[in-house]
């Protein structure tokens, strides 16, 4: 059903059709971090609307605030903010994430009921809502602005993350565009991070969701960075259907290839996210293979990639295979050493457990990729997963020992 | 019952009666390193023994071999090495613990049964044997011994950890002295650790495990530095009897004495290990308060103190006290955000979830203490628990990132 997705050259979150973006330095980061820190997403039509948010229980007031707002799963427009997470802010964080909707639905004339928000940055700080104001009345939304919004939620990000693929259905060409941040507190359900989604496909609610839910299991929940979960975390789905008047359904042939273009977003940010997380120099990748369960496979994946001590070994290339045999002893999946495997790449570093005497310098080449590839065959069932994280350089702890200063 | 137990002075696991030690460099450690690395401890008289070990799925040959001996819980020995853990050796690392405690039994001239063994170090290399043979011959036993053998098992620890407490039970008085390494690999259930306790009291098998379960609960099992459990934890506890005729039972308090000097050493050695933790400048002791349930307090405690986003602001002097929030928010404690404050030593820096809008001056002042007091009440029940860390610098990461090599 329909040709293989496509990657949109330079797509972003507002290629598929009807979206417009902007950003404005509002003056929320600092000087010396990103020149845009406020941004505002807006379809030309209404939308049916998807988001997961964070598992912590200490919620930030924009999260509070869209969990409300998506109870009727419609929305037309997101506005975000760097430099400030409206965490930790009590009543005065409610208001402000409300007022940063009104204004921005008043800006663009919808209800503030269609209106999304989102902030990342320094928890307890309360927004500086003069700034606000003052840059939402400032977005200019334009087709191409979605480059812009990608920047705008940076905050110690050292490349923006987007990307679009297009694919075909029933004769329709829809696209779905991404856009996300990420760098710290990086770690499964959800990663910190802050993902937009948009498509032009018309897709019903409830498979919205639910195919949200599919795609950020394979890949934001399965990516790490330092083991902190975010009171921030949001990633939400906006279909406005411009592209096609024919509504997707759960179960049907469209909808699986609407799924598979929404995932192989949803993988590339998360991807990205890894790749870049703070003080990060190279991405790894771990695939746990023969696991017993869907829910070994996971586990044992995201403990080997979020083990800081396979990620100082990745970073300083040393085949420490032990780091990972110990990672996955730890990791509650069911685990037989005896029975298991490492591979680096294709080189085998343990059989059955043991050593399989392989070359050092070989595995150190390997490990000074920038893609760093571990494979653990657990030999006792057919379920496979896969993880993302990356290695850990001093970098991290100079990055994170002085960051709200 | 009893007087209050009084610190040994330069007390060490030799300084209850009975117990000898000694060690040498047999060449295990490379020459960087330290200079002792192969030790024994040795009791003139057969010994009530207990032990506890890691909950790592994946456990190195000397802890395999440590349960197996301990089942009848007696014991008269213990031969140590630093340098190589024994781990991921297939059936060659069973066979090489086993012949490491025939030849300790054979020097010393007790049943090999009688011998316990552990190992610390680099996974996955065998032990060198003709080392390990040489070393255990040269090794010379002496009541003085207890400090050498403190240092033979460092590895990655800047300074031994040892201690010794007397206290006086019907008359009696006992001491019980010990020895730990920690640095690396340390989190709860165990702590990468091994740790030696020696007692002169005499206690039923059964009450020493129950005690020796209780005191590492609330002492090494609340240490975290890299949320890594090792491969080899081991804690093994000693108690020859040399110091008193009359057994002390469960349920009596002489236990309740006993257990508390046991306590004392325990919770010493488990913060050292803590301050000593590998790239490590400041002690973390997290405290929480009014927790529903003593899992919840322990979960939070621990989740807070091993947070990388934590422990790097510590290390930074950044009082970034959202982190504290956003660890507490995840780490499965039931925690009502707008209930709770954050103190650090006697500064609140949060209340009822907000900011009280500190003194940031102060706050850095007494995060650049050596000893970093983070109190957090949650205001749901009345349980406290402590857990212990350490801030991460960027040492921690070098050195991490070339162990092996």
């Amino acid at each position: 059903m329909g040709a293989k997705p496509k990657i949109v050259p330079n797509g972003t979150v507002t290629s598929p059709k009807g979206f417009s973006a902007g950003a404005v330095y509002a003056g929320i980061k600092t000087a010396r971090e990103h020149v845009l820190d406020l941004g505002i997403l807006y379809s030309h039509g209404p939308c049916n609307a998807a988001g997961l948010f964070t598992t912590n229980a200490v919620k930030a007031s924009p999260v509070l605030f869209c969990q409300r707002t998506l109870r009727d799963h419609r929305a037309q427009a997101v506005v975000v903010n760097a430099g400030c997470a409206n965490a930790c802010t009590g009543e005065q964080g409610d208001k402000d994430a409300a007022e940063m909707a009104a204004i921005t639905a008043n800006k663009v004339g919808i209800a503030v009921e269609d209106v999304l928000v989102a902030s990342t940055g320094v928890i307890g700080k309360p927004l500086p809502m003069g700034l606000v104001r003052t840059g939402v009345g400032s977005v200019a939304l334009s087709l191409e602005g979605g480059h812009d919004l990608a920047l705008a939620i940076m905050t110690t990000d050292t490349f923006p993350k987007e990307i679009a693929v297009s694919t075909r259905i029933n004769g329709d060409r829809i696209t779905v565009g991404g856009v996300a941040k990420g760098a710290g507190m990086i770690h499964p359900n959800l990663a910190t991070l802050l993902c937009f989604l948009t498509t032009d496909a018309s897709v019903e609610a409830g498979l919205l969701q639910q195919a949200l839910q599919r795609a950020v299991d394979v890949s934001f929940n399965m990516v790490t960075v330092d083991g902190d979960t975010s009171t921030n975390d949001t990633v939400l789905l906006l279909a406005n259907g411009m592209a096609s008047g024919r509504m997707i359904k759960a179960g049907s042939p469209q909808a699986e290839a609407f799924e598979t273009a929404l995932q192989i977003v949803c993988l590339h940010l998360a991807k990205n996210i890894a790749r870049d997380g703070e003080g990060a120099t190279k991405l790894i990748e771990v695939t746990v293979e023969g696991a017993a369960t869907l829910d070994d496979a996971r586990r044992a994946a995201r403990v080997v990639a979020s083990s800081s001590l396979v990620k100082t070994a990745v970073y300083g290339c040393d085949p420490n295979w032990g780091r990972i045999m110990a990672a996955l002893g730890r990791s509650g999946a069911e685990v037989e050493p005896t029975k298991l495997d490492i591979y680096l790449g294709d080189l085998c570093l343990v059989r059955g457990g043991c050593s399989s005497h392989f070359n050092e310098r070989t595995a150190r080449a390997l490990l000074a990729k920038k893609e760093v590839l571990v494979r653990v065959c657990l030999k006792l069932g057919e379920v496979t997963a896969t993880a993302w994280g990356c290695d850990m350089s001093p970098d991290y702890v100079t990055i994170n020992s002085a960051y709200t200063t």
